[in-house]
């Protein structure tokens, strides 16, 4: 969250100064592990979704820009991004999350790669991800401040069904969200009654 | 989000206004609905969470207060604060949510209450949750800078033993995160191989 957010906010701050020198981006190190390790909301998200309700006010607009990001993040190959001077001088393998958590893109990149969680590796890919994040999150406020964002991103057909049954406007509307449902819901036949 | 956070800060704004009192709350807006509704990390510990680490600068410090604000809200029946002028003059049905994910939080005190999301009824049991969520943060912080701070909850024993082969420390080290295992890996044997 950390590295998503200040890599931004410093960048204004070099160039514009206040009010961006004074905010106290330290705050944002809780994100980490998808918010003190808990393996939630993956922190590059959450800071970068942190970065977009600074800047976007109107809310329906806000809401179209995070959809935009958490998409591109879950069916994206990341990392791409390689450093100037990497921390880490190898070559860090990539892989699509399918999720916006951290207990899940990491876990799904670690079997893949068969990299420990927690070892340098580890920390590279996600610092890298940081990155790419935080890049894809500027071009998309670029493009809105423009008034040239679309959305290149849609939600995957499954989710598609589950929310015309589960969530708002629906009949039943018992749930919410627009994470991919079988990750979790692994057993669900598409006909359950 | 923003209604966990706003309440304690607005608070010091009122009392000792800067730099609490330009401090951009706005921004908060995003973590509704577990992040733009995406249904991840719950708005009211997401925002919690962000007060602990604008107050809380020593790391080891700031997860621990976290962890504690993460397994209280997991373990206990939410909601209880009822405000003096209710939005909704109704009975609020309290639910253990056994997860820090909205999405779960949610549908689960839905289907248990047999109230719609986005209902009126869902909408006050958020509010009220966040009033409670912000209040224990307040204990939480107010007993850390007493000097007085102790965990007085622990995570349940399904989580110690998978993560006692599945995280930080442990051979394999495939994984990582604090959530409850079997929310979502409902199929998975103990003893698994």
């Amino acid at each position: 969250m950390y590295g998503a957010f200040v890599s931004v906010i410093s960048q204004l701050a070099e160039r514009y100064g206040e009010p961006y020198s004074s905010f106290p981006v330290g705050m944002m190190r809780y994100g980490a592990g998808g918010a003190a390790g808990s393996g939630s909301l993956c922190g590059a998200l959450n800071g970068s979704a942190a970065l977009i309700g600074l800047f976007v006010k109107k809310e329906e607009d806000m809401k179209l820009l995070i959809d935009e990001l958490f998409l591109w993040y879950e069916q994206t190959e990341l990392p791409t991004y390689i450093p100037e001077r990497p921390a880490l001088d190898a070559k860090i393998p990539t892989s699509v999350s399918n999720s916006i958590l951290c207990h899940i893109s990491v876990t799904k990149w670690c079997k893949m790669s068969g990299n420990k969680t927690f070892s340098k590796q580890q920390k590279e890919r996600c610092a890298r991800l940081s990155a790419d994040t935080a890049a894809k999150t500027v071009e998309l406020l670029n493009a809105h401040f423009a008034g040239e964002f679309s959305a290149a991103h849609e939600f995957d057909d499954e989710v598609k069904t589950c929310r015309s049954c589960h969530t708002k406007g629906s009949d039943r509307s018992d749930s919410r969200g627009k994470m991919h449902c079988r990750i979790c819901h692994s057993s669900l036949a598409v006909d359950h009654p």
